[in-house]
C-alpha cells in the first residue's frame, strides 16, 4: 500500500471518521463515503456533525490539508482504491439484522474489476459471528471477487475519545483467513503505531468473537455492579462500600464499575444481541449475553415498580427526567436507558418531561419521538418524581431548595448517586 | 484488646489457621478450636494437615513459641476470651444450608456470662446475606448476649497462598451495625497492617454482600472465558488470540481468565449458591449467580456430549482423567470440576480412572467415593479417551509417544491447553 494511494473509508460515523482522520495524519489520502448530502457538505467544510472534541480538531486539519474528502457512494470510488475500510452501522437498530443489501452492493462493486494489486477489504463494523464468511461468499460471487483480500479488524473506541482511542489503542486485532492479507494489514499498522502496541493476529471469526466478547465482558461487568446496587438499594445497604470492597481486588478493578440506570449506547446492548444472532447459522447461545440484557431490563422495570409503590399509579403523573444521553457529557441518545425508561413511563400513562443540556438544539429525541424540555425548571415544575437519567456533572449542582419549590412531590430516584443525598433529604426529598 | 488476652479462633481450616498463625506473629496468644482429635494432635505437634507451604512454616513456629494451641470446643473457652473469630465452614456442602446448630451453640456459650469488656464475635466464615441478623438474634436470646459485639469481617484468601493473603491482603472489610464494634475492630487491624492497606468499613449486611459479590464476580469472569472457549473449541477458533484480544483491554485484564474445566474449589461455586439463599428471608435473585453456575455445568455436559460423539456410547469405555484437584499444584478436591466430570461419566457407565500426583496417599476421593489410580501408566492403559482434569504442571511433560502405546484410542480432551497439541497430534492423537 503506497501512502499516496487513496484509502476508501465507508461510513462517516464515529468509527469511520476517527479512522479516516487518523490515517490522514499518517500522510494517507483518505476518501470517506457517506450517503447524507448535508453531512457530506458539513464534513467537507471541516465541521463535525456530532460531539467529539479531539476528532473535530483533527478532522478540520485533515480537510484543510486536502488529505480527507467526503463523497457520496459510487461504483468508481470502490474500483479506484486498493483498500476499503468498512465502518458502517452494520446491523439494523430495530431488528438487529445485518444490513446485507449494503454489503452485497459493496462486494459487487469491489469485485467488479481485475486489478494489479489485489484489493483489501477491512471490516471495522461490528458483525455477527461468521459474518466474514457470508461476506467472503458475496465477494466470491463477483467476477473478480476471489482475489479480494478480507480482514476483520474490529475497533474498540469509546465515544467521547473516539480519536484518542484510534490513535492510541490498547491493541489492534487483525483477523484474516489468508496469511497474505494478514501480513499486509500488519505491515500497514506497524507503520502507524509504536512498536509497543500489541497487534493480535488471528483468523476472521476469532477476530469477530474478540470484538463481541470484549463488549460482552464490559456489558456483563456493568450488569454485575447494577445487580449488586439493585439489591443494595432495596435493602438500604452501603453501595459505596460494596463497590469499593469488591473492586479493591485487582482482578476486579474499579474502572467501568459505576452503577446507574444500566448500560446503553450504540455498542454494548447491540453486541449482546449480535453475539447470539442466528443469521450466519450459529446455534450456540451465549448465556452471559442473555443475562446482561435481562439485568439491564430489570434495572428499569424495577425502578418503575419502585416508583409506583411510592407515588401510586403513574397515569396522569408528571415525571421529570434529567438527562437523556446514554452517558455523561455526550449528546448521543442511541440505546440510552434514560430514553427507554421515559418510554416505559409514557406507556403507563405518565407525562414525561426530559431535559438534557447537550440536546438543547434538538426538539425531540429521535428514539421514541420524545419531546425535550427547554430547561430544568420547566422539567421539574409540577413533577411527582424526579429521575436522574444521565449523570451529567451539571446536575450535581442542582439546588434542592429551588427544586423543592418547583416539584409537586419530593420524590427522587438517583441511581447514579450524583446528587448530595443528605442535602436533598434535609430539604424534604425522599430517595427511592 | 490486650495482646496477652487470648483470642479464640473457631475452625482449623485454611481461614482459621491462616488467621491464627498471622495473629500469633503479631504477639497475640491464640487458641484454635477444632473438633477432630487427630487434627488437634497433629497441629499441636506443629504439623499442618493440608498443603499450604507458607502457612505450614508459620504454624510450626507459632506452636513452638507457645503462641498457638489447638483445643476441642468447650463452653469455658468461649467464656474466657473477649474475641471469638469464627472461621468454620458455615454452610453444608450438600444442601448449602447454614449450619445453624453450630452457631446456636456458639451464641449460647458466648452470651452466657456477664463480662467487664464486651465480647466481640468476628464472623470470618462466608455467610448468606442477612446471616449476621440471624446470628444477632441468636446472641440476643442468651442471658448476656445483647452486650456482645458483632462484626462481619470476610476473608479473601486464596488456597495455596492462604498465609500470604492473610498477612498482606488487598483490603480488609469490617462490617458492623454498631459504631463501637466497628471502631474496635478497625483499631485491632490498624495495629497489624501497614497504613497503606485499605480498610473498608460498613454495616454487617453490606460486608456480607462484598464477600459474596467478590466471589460472584470472579465466578462470572471465569464463566465468561469458559463460554468464549466453548464456542471457540466447537468452531476450531483461536482461543489464545481470543483470550489475549479481549484481555488486552485493561478494564478486562488477563489474570484469572484461563479457560479449563470450569471453576471449582470450596468457595466460588458455594458462594454462587449462597448469594441466592432464601434462608434469611431474601427473595432477590442474582441472575449473574445462576448464569455462572449454568455455564459451569455446561462446560462438563458439553464435554461429555462431545466425547460421546467421538467415541460412541460411554458404557463400558475406560476414560482416563489426569488430575482431580480443583486447581493446579494443590491437593484439594472440594468442588472439583474434574471430580464432577468423573461422576458424570461414571453415571453413564464409563470406567473412570483418575490419577493425581498430589493425592498419592489417598486411596479414594471423598467426593463421590472415587478410587484413585496409583500412576499415570495405569490410568492411561487401555483408555478410550484421556481428559486433563487439573492443569498440574507435571502433566505438560507427558510423552505422547508413550501415551500412544498405552491407550486404546487416541482421543484427548484438554480444555486447559496444557499439552503441546501439535506434538500430540503428530503422534496420532485427536483433540476433541
Amino acid at each position: 500500500m503506497k501512502a499516496d494511494d487513496s484509502i476508501l473509508v465507508v461510513g462517516a460515523g464515529f468509527v469511520g471518521l476517527a479512522t479516516a482522520a487518523f490515517l490522514a495524519t499518517k500522510d494517507h489520502q483518505v476518501t470517506v463515503v457517506e450517503k447524507n448530502p448535508l453531512i457530506i457538505e458539513s464534513l467537507n467544510n471541516g465541521r463535525l456533525h456530532f460531539r467529539e472534541p479531539a476528532l473535530a480538531v483533527k478532522l478540520k486539519s485533515a480537510v484543510t490539508k486536502n488529505r480527507l474528502t467526503v463523497v457520496p457512494p459510487s461504483k468508481e470510488r470502490y474500483q479506484n482504491t486498493s483498500m476499503v475500510i468498512v465502518a458502517i452501522d452494520s446491523a439494523d437498530r430495530k431488528t438487529w439484522k445485518m444490513k446485507l443489501a449494503a454489503f452485497e452492493r459493496m462486494a459487487e462493486w469491489i469485485g467488479s474489476e481485475k486489478r494489479r494489486q489485489p484489493a483489501i477489504v477491512v471490516l471495522k463494523s461490528t458483525n455477527i459471528l461468521g459474518f466474514s464468511r457470508l461476506f467472503r461468499a458475496l465477494l466470491d460471487k463477483a467476477p473478480h471477487g476471489r482475489s479480494v483480500q478480507l480482514v476483520v479488524n474490529p475497533e474498540f473506541l469509546r465515544e467521547g475519545t473516539a480519536y484518542e482511542d484510534t490513535a492510541r489503542p490498547w491493541r489492534v486485532v487483525v483477523g484474516a483467513d489468508e496469511p497474505k492479507a494478514r501480513q499486509r494489514m500488519v505491515r500497514f499498522y506497524r507503520q502507524m503505531y509504536p512498536k509497543s502496541m500489541p497487534i493480535v493476529t488471528t483468523d476472521c471469526e476469532s477476530a469477530e468473537l474478540i470484538k463481541l466478547g470484549a463488549n460482552l465482558y464490559l456489558s456483563h461487568r456493568l450488569a454485575f455492579i447494577h445487580e449488586m446496587a439493585e439489591y443494595a438499594n432495596d435493602r438500604g445497604l452501603d453501595i459505596d462500600a460494596i463497590q469499593q470492597g469488591i473492586s479493591l481486588d485487582p482482578r476486579v478493578g474499579g474502572e467501568y464499575f459505576e452503577p446507574g440506570l444500566g448500560f446503553g449506547g450504540s455498542c454494548l446492548p447491540k453486541d449482546c444481541y449480535l453475539i447470539n444472532s442466528r443469521e450466519a447459522g450459529n446455534t450456540f447461545n451465549f448465556l452471559t449475553a442473555d443475562t446482561a440484557l435481562e439485568i439491564n431490563e430489570r434495572v428499569l422495570s424495577h425502578l418503575v415498580a419502585t416508583l409506583q409503590n411510592r407515588i401510586g399509579k403513574l397515569k396522569g403523573k408528571k415525571i421529570a427526567i434529567l438527562g437523556a444521553a446514554f452517558k455523561p457529557e455526550c449528546d448521543d441518545t442511541r440505546g440510552s436507558q434514560a430514553v427507554k425508561l421515559a418510554l416505559m413511563l409514557r406507556r403507563r400513562g405518565a407525562a414525561v418531561s426530559i431535559f438534557d443540556p447537550y440536546l438543547k438544539h434538538a426538539e425531540r429525541i429521535v428514539e421514541g419521538n420524545l419531546p425535550l424540555s427547554p430547561d430544568v425548571d420547566q422539567t421539574l415544575s409540577g413533577a411527582h418524581a424526579l429521575i436522574i437519567g444521565t449523570a451529567h456533572k451539571k446536575f450535581a449542582g442542582l439546588r434542592p431548595s429551588k427544586a423543592a419549590e418547583l416539584v409537586k412531590r419530593q420524590c427522587v430516584a438517583d441511581r447514579f448517586r450524583l446528587l448530595n443525598r443528605s442535602n436533598w433529604e434535609s430539604k424534604g426529598f425522599e430517595f427511592v
